[in-house]
């Protein structure tokens, strides 16, 4: 396998391999975060046209030009304001006839803008999911982004804990904000995704927030986050029992062990009605259930079904609402997809979350989620905080 | 003027009086944001197909429905995961012949599904702006919003010079933390955007985010930010003077006045070279004078110059890299823009940010922001902090 990702050059000659696959004789991407995928270079205008012959052409304004020179230095630069329209007057002198464009990202404004300016020889193709594609297996490099920022969101829940935070009389955009701030002072740009902090009745909608509910003891508070960094993402959930008062695992000792952390997460427990405690345990045993199914060669389709079989056997096959799990890159959400109507199998270098959930209407749900690397034998769980049982 | 905010129908109605201008009889948003303003739901799938006779068809897939018919209650619903197909479907039995549809949200992939399913019968048009038009001049309801966001920034700002934050010893990443933690707790949703500290030389980079710097005593630190809750965001800048340590307004008196806060922006002014102090001057001058050039039947083009010519006369024409500022309301940045090649009269009831900027690099810049509201007179601001000389 090449490692596409330590030399951008390399990520470029995967996707003209993939033209010929396109009816294509050059790639043209507006979307800032391929050209930063391509090419090194980050900026929120870019664009990039790709030639067969391995030339390629950079293009943004003149605030980002010394950075782009800077990011990447091995391809040349146009400076423009409508950076599309500029490299797709360029098409021709890089022998490119048949120009493939992203139909995903590009708008129809924005492609009609493309024909008006294009030269008569040259013909705009539409592809769908060219640069997606070449993601879906990480490189070392980018692995290793992707354990740091899973790293970051971990390290800021166990200081969470540790400060005990998630406890009765706690609000849910207080967690939140707690656990927000510690991610942004590991080292996080941003959090992936808005925080989800569920706590009570509230823990039944997969798409809450955090609001002004104040959490009570024995409450199921799911907390489904992650950190950004270094144009990565990062994904995890864990549902915890809200206890009554901070019995934070830091009190007898500062440096909390795995399962001092675990009975932060099921603190609560004693004050919670049984069926939360059996449903909790019912999402754990399909999330453990799913880490075990993701190896190469699984069908995403199977890996659902591992989850979704042990769901659907305790009776609450209703009540999983959603699918088990996506990649993560440089996108919260891509390709693969673990679903029921998913398509494809695992292979070493892949991410892939597992998530599955229930939700009842009313009384409460839980939702726990790990984030893995497939590899050659068993998954890497890059989120490596304690999943104890209630 | 009608208020077309505390009644999503009478949107829909304005929507409606628009369409004859763009040469169509109907019209399709498949843009979230969009269908929250013209219904009030507010999902991450979401369509909306609205008639001539004022009915219209709410689409959203089945995680939704619950929550439309709660936020949407007066108009019917369509259950489809693909919401502008099926949207589509439904065109001709409300008399639709030609639909518009919005070309600057609409991917080419989107528009193919949307040819390929719609009937033969039904034309779609090709549309620019239409709803981002009838959003320039804000209802009462909006503007409660936006001050309401514009009030949490300026309550989180206070608290950072009221704690003594952006001193000499702290890194440009943890203010931002800090910053964007006060305004969580103060009940945002999220920051606006990526909260902007840029100290010392960064200060000259208009882009900059917040990285692993540590501030010194006397350096130039902006700090541009806006809390995004309800809805609605907000956006201001202000730049200071580091101090030596952190002498906080805070310290004699709980309750800082004003001219304590007016102090701690100004603290490391002693500290600074007095090109620092000169520039700061400058952009503060032109600022003012961009505020009361913003009154209504003023254009775009004359407010950007009122800041613009400040600057120019003081030698730093060259400097000021960006326009001088942009409508704020359910996106960051919406129309007016006063820029150079803006176009257009300001009117009551829109919004809009004056933010000249100096940036000489490898020494430092300075931006000083406020979010105006535009009235029959003067314009009010809505971003209520101090703005001190040094």
């Amino acid at each position: 396998m090449t490692d596409i990702s330590t030399n951008y050059a390399a990520r470029r000659a995967a996707l003209i391999d993939a033209l010929s696959d396109n009816d294509c004789d050059g790639f043209l991407t507006v979307d800032p975060t391929h050209v930063g995928w391509l090419t090194g270079f980050h900026g929120s205008n870019a664009g990039l046209i790709v030639a067969p012959s391995g030339e390629a052409l950079l293009s943004t304004d003149g605030r980002y030009t010394v950075q782009a020179g800077k990011q990447a230095p091995d391809v040349e630069l146009l400076t423009a304001r409508n950076t599309g329209v500029a490299l797709v007057g360029q098409a021709r002198k890089l022998d490119i006839s048949r120009l493939g464009v992203e139909s995903e990202f590009l708008t129809m404004a924005a492609y009609q803008e493309l024909e008006d300016a294009r030269p008569q020889a040259l013909e705009l193709v539409s592809t769908t999911g060219v640069v997606s594609k070449l993601r879906e297996i990480k490189s070392d490099t980018e692995l290793v982004a992707l354990r740091h920022v899973a790293d970051i969101a971990v390290r800021a829940f166990e200081d969470l804990l540790h400060d005990g935070i998630v406890v009765a009389g706690r609000k849910e955009r207080e967690v939140a904000a707690e656990l927000e701030y510690r991610m942004r002072m590991h080292g996080a740009d941003r959090p992936s995704f808005d925080t989800i902090v569920a706590s009570g009745p509230n823990s039944a909608k997969p798409h809450h927030g955090a609001e002004d509910r104040v959490i009570e003891a024995g409450d199921l508070v799911t907390i489904d986050f992650g950190a950004f960094a270094g144009g990565y993402n990062s994904d995890m959930t864990r549902t915890l029992f809200a206890g009554e008062t901070a019995t934070s695992p830091s009190e007898n000792n500062p440096n909390s062990t795995s399962s001092d952390l675990a009975g932060a997460i099921v603190a609560g427990v004693e004050f919670a009605d049984e069926k939360a405690r059996e449903i909790y345990n019912v999402v754990l045993e399909a999330q453990l259930a799913g880490v075990k199914a993701a190896v190469p060669g699984a069908d995403v389709v199977a890996v659902d079904a591992a989850c979704r079989d042990i769901i659907e056997n305790a009776g609450y096959g209703e009540h999983f609402v959603h699918s088990t799990g996506h990649g993560i890159g440089i996108e919260v959400h891509e390709a693969p997809f673990a679903a029921r109507t998913g398509k494809g199998k695992l292979a070493a270098g892949m991410t892939l979350t597992i998530e599955p959930g229930i939700y009842v209407p009313g009384f409460g749900g839980v939702r726990i989620e790990d984030t893995l690397i497939i590899t050659d034998t068993e998954p890497e769980i890059i989120t490596q905080l304690p999943k104890p049982r209630a």
